[in-house]
Formats: structure tokens, sequence, C-alpha cells
């Protein structure tokens, strides 16, 4: 049977206001829902949606009113959404043990609880830990180890030496590990600088489709507890995360610059090699950062600056043709002639 | 045997100016097409080099002239172009048959005339419709539908429930149904928020290599029948395209944000999340886009605006340097002092 | 026995101050060195570093002075490093041999020094040179040819046709030869022009992971001679690059450009198609290439321009608001009345 309005409520330490005994099906976005269903309110400027929602009851915040509608409202309703979907769609866990068509090399330590999928490859010497979930067609280099809970999709590739700690999710097609970029250029030629490091990733690390971090030179290249990679980010070898960092799709990060603790990069912004960015730093979409940033500062542009000078920047340049008429004003005003190229 | 020019014209509803008899052995470029061989002319920009080509025939559009040159002239050369590609070059679908080597899982409904290549796997409850190519090391997840003589290429990768229509292609390495972005954080913790909708693509759309298509939170990511997704680009999860869309290699579009028919979005640009683009928008290379934009709207620039409107922005930067020696003369001529910091 | 400092000048033909009979085990970087191990300052930015570092000696450039260090000077320290990380590293190549799971289709020429992982696939009438090693799960098309002793990284992809020189590098989830980006829309619909040209890479080319290179619509795509291609690069169809190019992550060129050779795309650049840049032209991070470049020009911006102007606009345009300011003094003291809209 589904779960009340009172018992979705307990779940998630809310409130109803409305029919607490109204059972709910499931939960849809606020288009899709029928009055069977729960759906919510996060982010305020999908209110006239909500209005128009054949939703059963609507998951809100504090203050949000609605006139008419059974509500759930919890003190921070994405996280309540977070937990709530979690309740409707328990995440299955594939069957342990290895399938007979994967490639398992000599001296690995699977663990009894471990899935290993068809046509995986597990190289020498790895370590593979309690729970663990190599997809099919996942590539496990030699020497790996994959901490407990650690799911990697298909085709996934972890490079020899690579590190995952527990509870890393790695979607299909990212690469931890691959070489370093660095030559040194001698005569026309460039020489490969060897990249002989590895790839260190702590607990509780996502790291989106198609992402590639590259092994350090010497060391390692390492993400932060807690962090959370997109799809088609880069990260230079060398480069440390700290913990809880946010780095959104298509950013890159390139080669021995350092992050603190919950800095944030956001889409398709570019942070250049050895800098520094300090804990909190947050990197507008699009920017590219060429010097270090202070803990806490927001910093956006080409090249990147503080935010605030960004903006006002921006809505100085929209004036920039106005500008140029009242200096031309200006001038005949004054009798200046303006000079040859001038108009 | 060869087929003659007159017979080309015909198979593209053309005209011919010349030698209407001539064979040609097969299509090539400007500068390597033999006199045996047909070349083309789409772009103005390659005329002097079509001057020297020793092709034995020039296809053109109309209104352009050549003298002492055997011409095919089509109303749309670049279409015309298309279709005797496709003529000298017919695909060769492989041989219908799942291989022995790949992995299908049980319940799946695979049509007979489909293909699917060694060491593709498919997972439990799968259809693969008429004709459709699944390549060597493709994934399939389980409950996915792929609509007829839609190909796979090798390292494609359809996440669970992924639908696809008929007639698309999908590229190596490009992965559709990955988990959207989606953390709610709480107490200095990103707790995952479960993404458990699901990826669906109408019929006839391509989508290039190593690109990603998150899947949704909830209900759908769509991307509409006929669009073009062009290599490494990013789709955010629940964001919906139109169909006919363009969208250019390494462009990225934000979460939940919706496209029109016929929108394009061109190389490197991005669109950011909750977003409305109308039909026929355009979004140029490089740009931006932070705010909706209207149907039939050219944007650019970071953050975008009116394309004409960031052109005219653009030559006045160039003239900055100048406005600035200007003012400096007028604060002399007035007498103003400048204050401090100014130079 | 670890080599002398001695013996390690004697390698890179550099000299020692200091203690040239000192045994070093390793090269570590600057802050995880032993009084055991070599370091290196080959970046001036981390000299401080370098005081501190308890390395056993360092490797510098010269004119680079420490008081009571053991050095090795070398005349180029970042070849030098290249060299000696190869003499502590030396690169291990697998067992040669085709392994039993691997997929090889009839006709291929495979050499038997030549190294083919499990679960690789090869496709008919491949020619798999001396040395090569194709790991598991890297997928090669019909017709391929792969030179001497170049390396497929796991889930590389080359589709039907490319060619390989010697001596390269493919990483994991590279794709060399999908197809060209290129329709023609009639009437609402965008038909695909067929792409039948394919992709040659020359000798010593470096390709990083998850990069794609599409193949050209008629001829080659071709990349030059020892260039080096970073990570998640798009290279478009009939794209040229000339020898020794490096084009850095994350960074695109569209089809049918044209590079000579040694020229330099910083990260996250972006090249529009149809273009020539000279020989030695630098284009630089994050900019957007949009007309022709000199040999030896360096561009930069969103449009790209000389690099000279685009930083002198930088500082020009950090003072528009205090150029703003001097506008309004101006028109105050000149009695002019701003018109409407101007503040």
């Amino acid at each position: 049977v589904s779960p009340t309005l009172h018992e979705l409520a307990r779940a998630v330490a809310g409130e109803v206001r409305g029919d607490a005994a109204r059972q709910l099906t499931g939960i849809a976005t606020l288009a899709a829902a029928t009055p069977e269903q729960l759906s919510f309110l996060t982010n305020p400027r999908y209110r006239a949606e909500a209005e128009g929602s054949r939703a059963g009851a609507l998951l809100v915040g504090p203050g949000v009113e609605f006139a008419e509608r059974n509500l759930l409202v919890a003190e921070d309703p994405y996280f309540a959404l977070a937990q709530l979907l979690e309740l409707y769609h328990p995440v299955e866990r594939p069957a342990a043990g290895v399938d007979a068509r994967a490639v398992v090399g000599p001296g690995c330590d699977i663990h009894p609880s471990a899935t290993v999928g068809a046509l995986a490859v597990i190289g020498p010497g790895s370590v593979v830990g309690e729970g663990v979930v190599v997809a099919s067609h996942a590539v496990v280099g030699s020497g790996c180890r994959i901490g407990a809970r650690t799911v990697l999709h298909p085709h996934a590739v972890l490079y020899a030496g690579t590190e995952l700690g527990a509870d890393c999710v790695v979607h299909a097609g990212a690469v931890l590990g691959s070489d370093g970029f660095g030559y040194a250029t001698r005569e026309g030629v460039h020489v490969k600088v060897p990249q002989v490091g590895r790839v260190v990733v702590e607990d509780g690390v996502e790291i989106g489709a198609n992402t590639t971090v590259d092994r350090a030179m010497l060391d390692e290249t390492r993400l932060g507890a807690g962090s959370k990679i997109d799809n088609l980010v880069q990260v230079g070898h060398n480069v440390r995360l700290g913990k809880g960092c946010i780095v959104v799709a298509q950013a890159g990060i390139a080669g021995s610059t350092r992050l603190g603790a919950y800095v944030v990069v956001a889409g398709q912004a570019g942070v250049a090699g050895h800098l520094t960015l300090g804990d909190g730093a947050r990197v507008a979409a699009k920017s590219a950062v060429f010097q270090d940033v202070e803990a806490g500062q927001q910093v956006a542009g080409i090249p990147a600056g503080p935010a605030a000078s960004w903006r006002r920047q921006q809505a100085r340049l929209r004036q920039l043709e106005e500008m140029h008429q009242r200096l031309l004003r200006l001038e005949r005003r004054s009798g200046a002639v303006p000079g040859e190229g001038e108009r």
C-alpha cells in the first residue's frame, strides 16, 4: 500500500497542511503528476505551474502558501525530495559475484559481496571492496584499489594504480589516471615527460560521464571526500580538490592547481594551472581564472575578477554605445576636432 | 560502369552545362579530384581553388559561372552533394544476427533483422527493432527500446530505460541516461538526489561521439525528432529539445532548459538551466545564455544578448583605447584635473 | 643500487654542484622528497617550496643558486626531468601475442610482436604493426592501419579506415573517425551528408582521453607528425594539423580549418571552420578564433584579435567605470544636460 501524506511527512521531519490521510503512489513533476501523486515546488520560478498542477499534494518549503492544497512543508524541501525519491525508488544492487565472462587478472582480491559484470576487465593485483559494482565493460587497470560500495558504470576506465575510496560513483566513459599533458620541447620535438604518479579519489565522490582525470606526473592527483564532478570535466595532472567541491559540466582545471574545500566551479569555466583557490571560492559559469582566488571569493569573467565588479562592468559595457555618443557631443560642444580615424 | 554527368544531373534534378556524356568515377575534393572525377563548389570562399581544380566536372549552385568547365547546376548544391555521395557510397549494413560472443539478457526482444556485434551487451527486457545495428562493445541497459534502423556505434552506452526512436545514429562513446547532476547540501554533505527519470530520443536523431545526455530526475530528458547533436555535447537532466534542433560540438545545455523547434546552439556555447529558447532561436558560438531567448532571435556574447548589439559592442570595444585618449584630451582642454588613479 | 648524482648528471649532460657521490633512489615532488631522493625546480614560482624541501638533491636550470644544496644543473631542466623519469621508470611493454578472448576479423595482418588484449576487437583487413599494443576493450574498425609501437589504451575506438603512424599513443575513450557533422537542410529535414573520408594520424602523435577526431567528408582529416592533443578535444572533419601542434584540453577546431606547423591552441579555445592558422600561431586559452591567423601571431579574446591588443583592451575595460565617472564630470562642467536614459 502507498504511504500517506502523514507518513511521508514523518519520514522527512516535515509538517502536513491538509489531508494527512491521503495516500500517494509516487512522485511526479508538476506537469505530469496525477491526483494520486506527490509533486514539489523547490524553485519559485515554477509557482504558476504549481498552481495548475493536478498533484494530490505538494512538497514545499516554509512560508509557501497555497489555498486548498495538501502540502508537505519541509525545512529544506530539496533535501526532503531526495529522501522521498529514495523512499519510492530504492536502489537495487545487482547480485554479488564475478561473471564468468569477466576477465580478472592474477593476484586480485575481490570481496565476495562485490559484483563484476560480464566483459569487465580487472588487472593484476587489484583490490575490489565489499559491495562494489564493476559493471559490464568497465576496465580496472593493474594495482587499483576500489573502496566499499563504490559503483563503476559501463565503460568507466581506471588506469593502473588508481585508488577509489568508499561510496563513490564513476559514470560511463569516465577515465581516471590517463597521462597528464606534459612535454619538454627539444629541437622541435615534444618529448613526453613520463607521468608516473596516480589518481586518488577519496570517499563519497561522484564522477560524471566521459569526465577525464589525469594521473600525476609524480605523486597524486586527488579529489577530496564528497566532491561531485559532472560530465565532460577535465582535471589535469597533480590537481588537488579539497572536500565537498562541486565541478559542473565541461569545466576544466589545469595542472597543479589546488582547490580548497567546498569550492564551486560552474559549467564551462576554466581554471589555469598552478593556482590556488581558497575554501568556498566560487567560479561563475564560462569564466576563465588566471590568478589565485581568495577563500569565499566569487569570481566571474574572462579573465575572471570579483563577480560584483564583473556585473558592474557588463552593465557599463551595454552603455558603451551611449558613452560614445556623449563623448562625441562633448567634443562638438568644446570645438575639439576629432582626429583622423575617429568617427 | 560509371554514371555520366547527365545521369548524375537527373539523380539530383539538376542541369548540365557542357559535356553531358562525360563519365565520372567518383567525387573528390577540389584539390584531389582527377579529370575522371566530379568535384563541387558549395562555399564561395573556395572559388579560386575551384578555378585551379583538375576535376572533370563541378557541382555548383544557380548563377555560378565557369568558362570552359563541365558543370552540374543544382538548386541546392549541398543537398545534391549529399545525394551524390550516397549514390557513390551506398551504406553497407552488416549481416543480421546476434554474435555468439554478445551478452543478451533474459526477456529481450531482438528483431531477426537486427545485428548485435561481438561483445555487445544488452540488458534484460530490452527491445531491439528491425534492422537495428548494435556494434561491438556497445552497452544497452535493461528495459531499453531501440527503434527500427537505428545504429549504435562501438562503446555507445544506454543506461537502463533509455528509449531511442527509428533511424537514429549514436556515435562511439556517447552516453545516454547517466544520472543528472543534483545534490541537496545538508550540513556540508552533498546528498544525491536520485535520478529516476529517463532519456527519450525521437526518430531521426544523430548523437555525436562522447556526447552525454543525462536522464531526468523524474519524467524525461527528450531530444526532438530530427535533431542533430555533435560530439562532446552535454545535455543536462530534464532538458527538452524540439524537433530539428542543431547543437554543435562542445556546447552544453543545463538542466530543465527547453528548446523549441529548429533551435541552433553553435560550438562551445552554453545555455544555463531552467530557460526557454523559442522556435528558431540561434545561439552564437562560445556564447553563454543566462536568460530566455525569443523565437527567431539570434544571441551572442557572455552574457548573451541580441547578436546585432553584441557585434556593435565589439566594434566599440576595439575603439576603447581611442575613446580613452579622446576623453583625456577633452579633460585637458576643459582644465579638469584628472583625479588620483586616473592616467 | 641507486645511481649517484654524478651518474644522473652524466645521463642528462648536466653538471653537479655539491656531493657528486650521493646516491638517489628516485624522483619526488619538492613536498614529498626525502633526503634519499632527487627533486626539481623547473618553475620559479615554487622557489620557496624548494628552499624548504628535504630532497637530497635538486635538478635546476642554469643560474639557479641554492646555498648548501646538492644541485644537478641542466641546460634544459624540464627536458632533463623527462630523461630522468624515464631512467627511473622504464616503460614495461606487455607480453606479445593476441589474447584468446580478443575478436580479430578475417584478413588482418597482426605483427607477431604486437599485443592484443582480452576483449579487444579488430575489424577485417586491418594491419597492426611491430610492437603495437591494442589494450583490452579497444576497438579497431575494418581496414585500419596501425604503425609500429603505437599504443591504444582501453576503450579507444578507431572507425573503419583510420590510419595511425608509428609511435603514437591514443588514450582511453578517444574516438578517431566518427562522422563529421554535415547536414543539408531541405524542407525542414536535416539530411545527412555522407562522411566517406577518413582520419590519418602521422608518426609520434599523442591523443588524450575522450578526445574526438571526425573523419573527413571526402579525403582526410590529418594530424601532423609529433602533434600532441590533450583530453576532450574536438577536431572537426577535414581539419589538417601541421607537425608539432599542441592542442590543450577541451579546445575545439571546426571543420576544414588548417593549422600550420607548431601551432598552439590553449585550453577551452575554439577555432571556427574554414580558417588558416599559420606556422607557430598561438591561440590563448578560452579564445574564439573567427578569422585567419598569420604565422607567429598570438591571438586572444572572443572574437580573438592580437593578444597584446586584447590585454590592453582588458586593462581599459577595468577602467570603464572610472571613464564613465570622468565623462559625467565633464558633462556637468560643460553644462551639457545628459539626455534621457543617461545616468
